[in-house]
């Protein structure tokens, strides 16, 4: 795989443009907090939207504007999660969709509305409509349209989170452009989290949709901050074909989307490999600015019987708190990772378990066998200092690996959650 | 029911002694770290013990013992929790109860062990061995002897958890008596939490068994002070007879054990529902010292369509890191609530909820089908500033209720858990 890093996030590829104004949604800052992303011609679609039962009317809308595969155009607000806002807030988020479609002359149902903020609060519309005209003149085809809408989706995040590459489909160069938000309340199934990915790649609904859900399945799906997941999560992509390759179809052989199916489409395998890489570059992102996280902390369980089970047990060890407390304290303190994959319902061997900690001051084994063994104290508390930091579990039963990203748990994160709303 | 509190914990029933040393396994404390609790005569016994995959030496050592349903003793220590310690912890967990049932003549398979504290590390048996004698030197029928047990079985735990109850059966006099350890990772199933409690009721094992698996449903597994669950936890119970009351037999008509089944002994029920007082009890005050914990919060569903949904729900809530922090920063933000009802895989139906805050302070209704309703925010705070405060959730669709206990989420359990070790 040959992908390249560029600059210009969500209109990086050709044909995208993106804007970001402050229309005082925010009371408590000055930052922009409305955001559009829009495309010259209309794209193909695919987009994955929360499985909390308590969805936003945002998510509601998009999932219906979505649903023939087409759209033009994202508009984001935060500030306001428009969830739990009843036939007010649907009528706000259709209002919203009209607005912006009108604007843009094009139709509503090519509109996906997203929002992000604080639950249980009627949307301030008229501000949305007041400074409507303002949002789309805001668009540009440059770093400066991509920056402005970046941060108008920002909530608690303490750092912008975008990439774009480049990538060659059968000698035609292919962009893809992406900004994500999220940093707290992130858990499997994408909780909490807006993302937006851009790319003038020509590719059908079919394909996109086939690869979005692989490569989500993938990375943010394997992030966890911390145990819920929310009302307003969706991650939306675009595609626009103005790269002009040679379509892609995506691998009609297998159709089912697993991972393991055998890509039959040479340029899928491009695309998808690219796509999947901007979207783990991203969860990392995510992980290292959880709420208040100091450390972004790696789970790799190897050695299981199945690529589930994996999972299942790398997704417990990260989301234990007693877990990411020992990280924060730089504790090795491995009988609570031991003790998080006990309790998760998972089937292994724990005397086959082994246990070690690695960062770029070292690696260090502490368990062997589910027991302890003898290890430096001092040199396992270095290990555990450093930002970046891996728990690798060995279950010594099979072939599956996998890998989740997480943070520790800090007094920030309780003072960040404390007092949001106020 | 009449339920009388009476004082001296465990050695309020007849017949029973207490006793608690130091012998230096808490190597950062002088504090007790060693337990003893002994009855004159041989008693019908019963135990729930940790579904962790991950198993304490102690507890597979105190599953064979128990399984016959008679006990005479309880040895435990704290400092060291004999977990993922191997072949070498097996024969430490077997050696203390040998030592100590040489000590007292009794039979090894008489004894049940404990242990709480650090995982991996070998439990230094020639410490307990040392001290066995002045172990069963320490016993004594009264609050001292009660005390000093009490103390030994501490780790993080900031204060005592006991209590002694006395009824009535058949006009005899029938005591219970009970402490419990417990302050951090506790969850529904009883993670890390130890728990002993005593009665001279006659009583055979199978009511025994009945009215503590019942109890303990009804009462620590709808506690929740983090995700975590433990390698160790277990709750035993004894009695040996001597109230001299009618035999309790149980309920032989039913037999399961559910909540909901008839209880036909009358006697039973009236020893049953002291047993689920005490529990409960000692639940609230588990749940109060939660690491760190400023707050008891209790959550009740009601109006569900079954138990079990209610239970769900209202442990997702309780459980829910953002709503644990928001209740230690008194602020309202009940979209959290619908947010964690909403992710627990429940079925219901969000536009029917309404939520309340409640406490001495007074009572507030934030949220009314499923929508924001005006609110003062400054009662609310108020309301949420007190130290037990509870969150009450209607769903409106049946006629269940369960209450869960838990507590808020604080700089200080971070601290606690950030370098429990060292």
């Amino acid at each position: 795989m040959k992908v390249k890093k560029i600059s210009g996030g969500v209109c990086a590829p050709k044909g995208f443009m993106a804007g970001g104004i402050r229309c005082g949604i925010k009371q408590s800052s000055q930052k922009n907090d409305l955001a559009l992303i829009y495309s010259n011609e209309l794209c193909s679609a695919a987009a994955m939207f929360t499985e909390n039962k308590v969805k936003a009317a945002s998510v509601l809308i998009s999932q219906e504007n979505i649903a023939n595969g087409e759209l033009r155009a994202v508009i984001v607000n935060s500030g306001n999660a428009n969830a739990c806002t009843g036939k007010q807030g649907m009528d706000a988020a259709r209002r919203v969709a009209n607005l912006i479609a009108a604007e843009l002359s094009i139709a509503p149902s090519e509109v996906a509305v997203a929002s992000t903020g604080v639950i249980g609060v009627q949307l301030p519309v008229e501000k949305i409509e007041k400074n409507i005209s303002a949002l789309k003149a805001s668009l540009s085809g440059d770093e400066a349209g991509h920056s402005a809408a970046v941060e108008a989706i920002m909530t608690t995040d303490t750092r912008k989170k975008d990439i774009a590459v480049e990538i060659e489909i059968d000698g035609k160069p292919v962009r893809i452009g992406a900004m994500v938000k999220g940093s707290g309340m992130i858990h499997p199934n994408m909780a909490t989290m807006l993302g937006f990915i851009t790319t003038d790649a020509d590719i059908t609904p079919y394909a996109l949709e086939l690869s979005l859900r692989r490569a989500v399945n993938h990375s943010f799906n394997r992030l966890t901050i911390d145990g819920d997941t929310s009302t307003n999560d969706m991650i939306v992509i675009m595609a626009n074909g103005e790269a002009e390759n040679i379509p892609v179809i995506g691998d009609l052989g297998s159709g089912t989307g697993d991972a393991g199916s055998v890509i039959k489409d040479r340029n899928f395998k491009v695309f998808y490999e690219a796509l999947e890489y901007v979207c783990v570059e991203l969860t990392r992102m995510m992980a290292r600015d959880g709420e208040g996280a100091t450390k972004l902390v790696t789970v790799t369980v190897n050695g299981a019987g199945s690529e589930q089970k994996a999972g299942l047990l790398a997704k417990s060890v990260a989301s234990s708190n007693l877990v990411k407390a020992a990280c924060f304290g730089a504790d090795a303190n491995w009988g609570r990772v031991l003790c998080a994959m006990g309790y998760c319902g998972a089937d292994f061997d724990p005397s086959k378990v082994s246990v070690s900690f690695k960062s770029c001051a070292g690696e260090i084994q502490v368990c062997g066998e589910g027991q302890t063994v003898p290890f430096s104290e001092e040199k396992a508390k270095e290990i555990l200092s450093q930002e970046e930091i891996e728990i690798l579990i060995y279950l010594n039963e099979g072939s599956h690996n996998v890998s989740v990203w997480g943070c520790d748990l800090t007094y920030d994160y309780v003072k960040i959650n404390g007092d949001y709303r106020s």
